[in-house]
């Protein structure tokens, strides 16, 4: 597979100038662009916290689970396998009864941990924050035609 | 509003050693945390484009939906609502005959769109190695019960 076919011209829409003649990276704003299925899986609602969950060490499938507080079993093999077949986890099967599964981040899944903490990070620091954004907004009158709109903030 | 009473305390899992002692902070990991519903809108399926976007500089409505390759009307008007509510959009209508409505990124949304983009950033950049993974997985023999997957793993 020639890795190249599928990537297409980051264009030259002026947003982008920073990505411009880069054409073999993605282009996350491109419908088509294969870029937005690896977001996809790493953004899932568990994709995150699995990574975040692994990055920390290797997790055999049960203690996974312990971690992530409500992911069922389906979401979680759901989401190990999205992101086995990114090369971002790797499934190492022990030969041994009874089996003995367990994941672990590849180099590719640790350098994408990093971001996606990063960002978790962030998140959990700055949650009260938006929840003080939250409660502000909660509490201004509701605001429905675009003209009231217009003279609030006019 | 008392800002700490919905943030779970980060609890004793060895995973969380370096959350510990910060009780204002949220936990991803705890199924109940508010920040699971902030994760949620930041990485929906079109939170991190806007951001992105957004990121570059003020928008309008169609502007952002041009710059965004897919997007529904109804999906766009659904993520910026959320981005707004959680505090990282403002949405400024200018009181002007015909209405003109933009979208900037609060403070608190340019830090989110910060940790956005180093993640999208990897994902751009890196997206040949993960197509890469892809192709060496799909032209790997499908291994489907657990013993065979132990021996070809042991």
């Amino acid at each position: 597979m020639k890795v190249s076919t599928n990537i297409p011209n980051p264009g030259t829409d002026p947003t982008r100038d920073s990505l411009s003649g880069k054409l073999q990276r993605g282009d996350l704003l491109a419908a088509g662009c294969p870029s937005r299925e690896v977001l996809r899986h790493v953004t899932s609602r568990w994709g995150v916290l699995v990574l975040m969950v692994l990055e920390t060490r290797m997790h055999r499938f049960a203690e996974l689970r312990r971690a992530i507080g409500g992911v069922s079993e389906r979401m979680l093999a759901q989401t190990l396998q999205w992101l086995e077949g990114d090369g971002l986890v790797q499934r190492i099967a022990h030969d041994v009864v009874p089996p003995h599964v367990e994941y672990r981040l590849t180099p590719l899944g640790v350098e994408a941990a990093q971001r996606v903490r990063g960002l978790a990070d962030w998140i959990e620091l700055n949650l009260p924050r938006v929840l003080q954004a939250q409660a502000r907004r909660a509490a201004r009158p509701r605001v429905q035609a675009s003209s009231a709109a217009a003279r609030r903030w006019g």
